[in-house]
């Protein structure tokens, strides 16, 4: 399966389960809101994910207010979610994390 | 007057017409979208914000898809729009020019 | 020729001659100094070709201090400069140039 | 006594001491070299120190190729090395760390 192709339902159903913290919205999108301690926190998480998503080529949706960031994450030329997107999901953790 | 004092109807009116693109929300927010070529620009833009906003110690409120920025200023502790809003605006608007 | 080959003496100096400001160095690498009107700007335009750079999985060796960023590229595994250089110089440029 | 103030040469030695990686060199400066794990956690790291300096007006010199980032520290207004760049090199160590 290419990483373009929509998953189907139990397939992203059964990887969110997995995940922490991301949902999927009434729009199609995955979401999850990210909260740091300080706004310096909050943009080094929005650095280093911007350095990952533009090598992707994939970019987020998000929004950044002092400390919280809310992603999602949605791929359009699939008009789905696929495995680009729980990819990014997964090292935006990893990022949050760290 | 302190750069934290609510400004106006009739100042903030005058001040926003001698601005671009930045109008005055319902939601008592003055927000503006800014858009890029594409979202090395776009974010770079948000770098060098961040660096301004920081210093400032007043951050926006702000999303972005890919090249577009979309902007909202607010001062939440005088609950109003204060200097310190146009201040930042005035700033972002030189480095999306520049 | 794959973009990895090691460019010949004299492609290499025509390439630099219509490119501004990059010299070759006793060390093989090709180097410039930027200069900025302050920190902001210098870090913004780190910021965009960290972008580029993470993208292209080609990395600068750089250094800065306030206003001043100091480039030198070299390609490591091809052990010389190669078309990658030659075109993370050329972003460079258009990036502090906008 | 101001954060402007030049430190003496034993209360520098001692807070070095309790410090982690921090030496003072030659030139007057103290330095230490970061490593992270890949590019993109050096530029974060940096972007969020970028963050701090500005906010601070102390500007770091520092350079950085792939996962590494070596930063010297000097306060030239005092030329000496004075509070202000202890503080800065204590908010590196705490986001290296984090």
């Amino acid at each position: 399966m290419s990483s373009d192709a929509v998953l189907d339902a139990k397939t992203l159903r059964d990887a969110l389960r997995k995940m922490r913290g991301w949902e999927l919205g009434d729009d199609g999108r995955i979401a999850k809101e990210f909260r740091f301690v300080d706004f310096v926190e909050a943009f080094g998480f929005m650095s280093r994910a911007a350095l990952i998503a533009e090598k992707m080529d994939h970019h987020p949706e998000w929004a950044n207010v002092y400390n919280r960031v809310d992603v999602a994450l949605f791929s359009h030329d699939a008009k789905g979610i696929t495995d680009k997107d729980l990819q990014l999901a997964a090292r935006m953790d990893e990022l949050a994390a760290s």
